[in-house]
């Protein structure tokens, strides 16, 4: 496989679709036209049908266990019919969110244990992951002000209170701090410097692989 | 928890139904009254959908992982929402199929590795088990006949082929060959005497129960 996995991570409102923005722009001033879109959970017909199932607030609570398995269920389906393949015809993927949500979300943000998820990741995707992880780090308190700000409601995530977001963003950084692999961008910046920054991690990105 | 949690078994076409029929009519004569009736995957309103796609045939291919993990996210929904609680009313529940199905589908059918399989179980629900499982043992042949002679056609499941099914069956007859807590009944008996088998195996668990 000669295609790239890039993911995008950060908590609600840290501005993922700017940085999708950007690294789109990137990729075209390369010349890379082959450019594929995903998110999670989602992506395929069976992986949106589990996001419905996922995100919106209904009367009966959803497991935190029934959430991770949930999640990995759609990666699965996502990774398998969607990346992999994509990958394989040389395509750059662009991921708004992948496995360290999971990590992040159901480890740092519930307390299931970041072992048993790795544990689970290992089982179901082996040692398939992402080329480069771009991480928008921005304070809960932005973040959710954002979310409120775009004026279309909390989904069942967006309703967790500011602590669990606190901790989510707790582990992305801890994450981060032991995988090079993962890049932070402080997202509270001036717009055009975040962009910037983004920009920045891109082109080191691609410029050391070749 | 004083209630028990009896789990039928086997192979499509082998007679879950009419063992149910039996279960019920045996705790009902010992004056048993507070019986809940659950089925898997489903039970809840999340599980009942996740039943939905892994039931029907779609053009995505749902991957062997993906399977195993919906198959664990409806049996939590179903554990945390139902049993336990039916269970810690003192309840008895009898359950159309639960955890030895994972094992024998996916594992034996499917080939996923049992560790793996059983791995996941201890992750997401413990130790939790039923306290008796009666496993009603047919041949392939027989049992899938007898799904044609409903008439309703085969679900996702069903339309798998004879090969399928004798390695599930082998995979049942294998997992009760060491655990003593499953009951096999040989479903090929005139009905009259599968009837008086399973009776045998209540009695004698109730008995032993005190």
């Amino acid at each position: 496989m000669t295609g790239r996995f890039i993911v995008v991570e950060g908590i609600e409102g840290a501005g993922k679709s700017t940085c999708i923005s950007v690294i789109e722009e990137v990729l075209k001033e390369h010349g890379i036209r082959n450019i594929e879109y995903t998110r999670e959970p989602g992506g395929t017909a069976i992986a949106e049908k589990l996001r419905t199932i996922l995100l919106e607030k209904g009367d009966e609570k959803v497991s935190d266990e029934t959430e991770l398995l949930l999640m990995y269920a759609s990666r699965v389906q996502l990774v398998d019919n969607r990346i992999r393949p994509a990958l394989e015809k040389d395509c750059y993927v662009i991921g708004d969110r992948h496995d360290l949500s999971s990590v992040a979300y159901q480890g740092g943000g519930r307390g299931i244990s970041l072992d048993l998820i790795k544990g689970l990741k290992k089982m179901v995707l082996g040692d398939f992951k992402p080329d480069l992880t771009v991480l928008m780090d921005v304070t809960p308190e932005i973040g959710l002000s954002r979310v409120d700000n775009r004026g279309q409601g909390r989904d069942r995530f967006e309703s967790e209170k500011l602590e669990f977001f606190t901790r989510v963003r707790n582990c992305y950084l801890s994450e981060a701090s032991s995988d090079p692999s993962i890049k932070v961008i402080d997202a509270t910046q001036p717009l055009e410097q975040v962009k910037q920054s983004v920009r920045t991690v891109l082109e080191d990105f691609l410029c050391s692989r070749g």
